[in-house]
């Protein structure tokens, strides 16, 4: 069981060769979900060793190209590099169109089958759900509509504790009740409580991805707790009148709503080109949450360890 | 004066971390014209420490990502980062919507004047003149409406001899006439011949940029004797039927048409991603005409050198 983010890219606006823009990928226990695409985000997968053809859901949180120019390019290499299970796309509407004119405009008809959810614009939403985890999307308040992503894992059955089972001569048909809570009925009569057989099988991480946005408290209770929020710090906090004007954040507003919705650690990331040595913006943060951590190209969060 | 080609990638189909999608820069005399614009071409311009900002028209061959999937990046990264002034793009049609479209989704007004100026499908025309080169179409034959693009140089004016203005006492407002091949006549009577009095300036360099393309016979006359002809060779001789059936060519034919044309030098690329050793494909091509070359991503053809 893994639950690990890799970060392609985090930077805004302009790519350069050191420098990449927003794409991360989210590893669930080994289901792989792509969090924005800019330009080049193929490349950065491929330069990590991350298989693209096992990503089977994309989710685009807006369409300024620094988030989304890679996505046609990923697309055309999965069908060229022989693609044919689903692919399934979260995104608002009007990058359908996009997808369909460049596909069009090259005579491909792809190999796999697309499938293209759109994001509503006033609605936040489960956007997927299966028995290991949800994710759904928040509206983040940017320069034009732009969503964020919440990953929640479900909380795993209950683990039988092996030598329980022989102590109590539980048959195999009665383990998914006990599993899933049920107390037992010993030969002698006797009520074992659910919490004397079985332990706690592993905990439900949960993770929020918020970029680009401006400081609102509005996503606060929304992203409530979370192990860890990926927030956007384009500007240091000098700039805090730039950042509101072009529908972005500072590193204090950032750090503000992680302390504010109690979440358990912060990433930020997002970051102007400007800034050539990232650590300052990291230590204006960690000056209001301790537990603030620089996004890079290349960085793995494994959520495991965050706990330690 | 210059004429230099800088290749920024020549790879087919998929981009990876060493090898580029199409992408070239050709500097006539401090014009920039960007030939093809493969993704992560902004990035591979900054590598190479090539302004971007100084391009100021954009050739477009086809639709097939892996020649214009850079482009939309590109020219949002010319807008963020200050452009005023006027650009061109020359393509086929359907690039304009793919581009309107993106900037509308992004609620983008460039802050510079963009032109597009479509490619007929059908005509081979002059795309861009000025008083020091020319730029026309080819129709290429591959699977979906291609084209590809001559340059060629003026001859520029001859240039007077220095001594001779002396000896003849020529008067500055004279300058032009001799320079576009007038005699004089001296202060003795005597006529001057031209040739006597002037020397050829600099040569005119010719460049032919054909890809994707099957073996096309109908090329030759369009593009004899250029000093430069690249084109592509996706494939060694032996998958001369994939080449066909793909709308590519092989390393022979590219070597054939360079031969049957006689152009002065053949450039080769486009190269697919199953040979890891180019230096085969370098030789099949040699073997049938030996003023080849091998494109790679950073080389840069200085047409003067051609000729010495």
């Amino acid at each position: 069981m893994s639950f690990q983010l890799t970060i392609l890219g985090c930077n805004s606006a302009v790519p350069t060769l050191e420098r990449h823009p927003t794409a991360q990928l989210l590893n669930a226990n080994e289901r792989f979900f792509l969090i924005d695409c800019g330009e080049g985000t193929q490349v950065r997968l491929k330069e990590y060793k991350l298989n693209f053809q096992r990503i089977n859901h994309i989710f685009i949180s807006h369409l300024h190209g620094d988030h989304y120019f890679g996505l046609i390019g990923l697309i055309s290499s999965m069908h060229l590099l022989g693609r044919n299970k689903d692919l399934h796309i979260y995104a608002h509407q009007e990058l359908k169109a996009i997808i369909d004119l460049q596909l069009l405009a090259s005579n491909t008809e792809l190999n796999y089958p697309l499938f293209f959810h759109p994001i509503a614009e006033a609605d936040e939403q489960v956007l997927y759900e299966d028995e290991k985890i949800s994710i759904s999307n928040v509206i983040l308040n940017h320069t034009i509509k732009c969503s964020g992503f919440i990953f929640k894992e479900k909380k795993s059955k209950r683990k039988i504790i092996n030598e329980k089972i022989e102590q109590y001569k539980i048959p195999f048909d009665k383990y998914n009740g006990i599993k899933e809570g049920a107390d037992w009925i010993a030969d002698s009569g006797e009520i074992i409580k659910n919490n004397e057989m079985t332990v706690e099988n592993s905990l439900a991480h949960s993770y929020a991805f918020c970029t680009d946005t401006i400081y609102s408290e509005a996503l606060i209770k929304k992203i409530k707790e979370v192990d860890l929020l990926y927030h956007e710090a384009t500007f240091k906090k000098d700039l805090a009148g730039r950042a509101k004007a072009t529908g972005h954040s500072t590193t204090y507003e950032a750090a503000t709503i992680a302390k504010k919705s109690a979440v358990k650690n912060l990433l930020i990331g997002h970051f102007s080109q400007r800034y050539k040595n990232l650590d300052e913006l990291l230590i204006e943060a960690k000056a209001t949450f301790k537990n603030t951590y620089l996004a890079k190209s290349g960085l793995v969060v494994d959520f495991d360890e965050l706990y330690s």
